[in-house]
């Protein structure tokens, strides 16, 4: 199937119009009209290949919702008109115990990413959702539920995930003290998805000006990092914190803030952190991980969850035709908190 | 009570004979007789003041093995002539969350630690078990069950129970893959421990020539971390690792040896570590931790666990007066793998 997108030609062009060809269905394909893709900063980290692994064309975009328009022979799950979303993968190998258990980004032989991957029948490159056409084998589809609304929901896919997945990992729940490094497209998501369920929630800050921001997502307080006296009085006060901050940077101060046993994610940086002190781990058990994105089974959860508790992220719609800008505005933090691409800008004789 | 022992008077003298006082039986005490004490990286840390936090006259000591002398009219657990041991701690609040339930270690008000602490009752600092005495509230003293041999068990106070706290907490059992990285007096232990407990356990070492000393101790292979290809092959091939290098250093090269959701235990150095990468644990959930000794019941747990299998450390017996030139050679790591002083080789002649 013919269909048309952005696409980044090579790591120094701005994203542009791109025709390109979705493959002919295979018996376990769905075939969807996209309505709306998120903006990820891993999106804008591909199109210039800052981590050194984008082929090109790059076609971005996974944050991903739709309408199914057909499926397969052999699809039981999804019918034509169906509302529908694609995350961060598009398959995995399906029989590792990774995958048998529904940690499918965990698969022992890699997961498929949406775009920047390779099919795994073809070994041609994929392309991700900043397109009018996806098709996406039937296991990697969500079904977006009723009452949550499509135009916000693709943050959910891979923001929403992101933060959500080691909540529950770290058995998030009623009464959890759970802290928020970092208040972008990540950070509010782990705000409102932890006021969701049930903990106790501070945003951790160096600048006391967030805390209208903060008290604004559900928060419950903010807590000023620069504030020494104020950090001294959190000491073990927080069972887990979820640090979405995307640069290097120094995560000892934070530690101390952690009870005995505490748990310190790690789902923004993917590289180097600043020298850290074996202190706080030793002399109370605190622990240092980090996750990535979740299981199917876990983002189907994660959709139903908002639907039941009313939680979308904040967006700002823009055209397909403002994704350079939009990128510009994501490197200096002027996003509250996730630009969403509104697909029915993108017009066949607009992609030339 | 008069006493005699080897005491530091200041951080660059040798330690040397030193007769001092311990206190009269409170009703909960129990008095002992010492007859053999272990030799910690931690008593010659004290001594020397390299962590900045040691009062003088400084008495190290807390791998302490003895004999019941007397006790308090209070006393039910110990009466004169049983075999008991005294480790890292001899007092803590006993009320707060961590010792209700038996984490005395990790005690909110910070435990009495066996030297260099300070008595709850009267302030006055506390003297260790280089010496011919001790006096130690009941709650904190360990039997030594039959079957294990007093004259080496002293090491299995400090160095064993903090290698088997995190063997239990992260739930070595039968098959579990263990890594253990440092051969010296904790590392030897982790490998004697883990096997015990059914691990399948590997030493892992940047010297080949380490590969007899490791099987000699029961591990089931030596991991050369210099041989890049081995590593390689060892990639996401173990539960837990148990890090017992006492000095900064970097874990970068072992953290993608943990399977997803391993876990990595510091347990030697206490302070920087090299700067880490946030790659192993966002992409696999591994997690890097620290562990602080045992609490009081998981010691008692340690000691009847290592008679029941027969698990002691491997110790070379010294005089007191030998003291000084054994923490030189330990500095060189030239012992295998932990020294015992011999408290009968201190007589109240030499004490001077």
């Amino acid at each position: 199937m013919k269909t048309i997108g952005y696409a980044a030609q090579a790591a120094t062009t701005p994203l542009a119009p791109f025709s390109f060809e979705r493959r002919e269905l295979r018996s376990n394909d769905v075939a969807m009209e996209v309505l709306y893709c998120g903006v990820c900063h891993s999106d804008l980290h591909t199109a210039r290949n800052d981590w050194g692994w984008s082929t090109y064309p790059s076609v971005p975009g996974h944050e991903i919702v739709g309408r199914v328009t057909a499926v397969g022979s052999g699809v039981t799950r999804y019918k034509p008109g169906d509302s529908v979303a694609v995350g961060c993968m598009v398959d995995s190998c399906q029989k590792c115990d990774q995958c048998q258990k529904g940690e499918e980004q965990l698969c022992r032989l890699g997961n498929t990413q949406t775009y920047n991957g390779k099919d795994r029948v073809t070994g041609e490159p994929t392309f991700g959702g900043y397109a009018k056409h996806l098709v996406v084998r039937e296991e990697f589809v969500l079904r977006v539920p009723a009452g949550l609304d499509p135009a916000r929901t693709g943050p959910l896919l891979c923001a929403g995930i992101t933060t959500y997945a080691p909540l529950r990992h770290w058995n998030v729940g009623p009464g959890t003290r759970v802290g928020v490094l970092g208040l972008g497209g990540l950070g509010h998501m782990a705000v409102k998805l932890a006021v969701g369920l049930g903990a106790d929630v501070t945003v951790l800050s160096r600048r006391p000006d967030k805390q209208a921001d903060a008290l604004a997502l559900g928060a419950h307080r903010l807590l000023v990092s620069a504030d020494k006296d104020a950090m001294k009085k959190a000491k073990a006060s927080f069972d887990v914190i979820i640090d979405t901050v995307p640069v290097k940077h120094d995560v000892t101060p934070y530690m101390p803030l952690l009870d005995i046993d505490g748990t310190f994610v790690i789902v923004g940086q993917l590289g180097p952190l600043a020298e850290i002190s074996s202190m706080p781990m030793v002399s109370g058990r605190r622990r240092i991980t980090g996750s990535l994105i979740g299981g199917i089974a876990q983002t189907q959860e994660l959709l139903d969850f908002c639907a039941a508790k009313n939680i979308l992220p904040d967006c700002e719609m823009i055209r397909m035709d403002q994704i350079n800008e939009a990128f510009e505005r994501m490197e200096k933090a002027d996003v509250r908190y996730r630009f969403v691409i509104d697909m029915a800008s993108l017009s066949p004789a607009g992609a030339g």
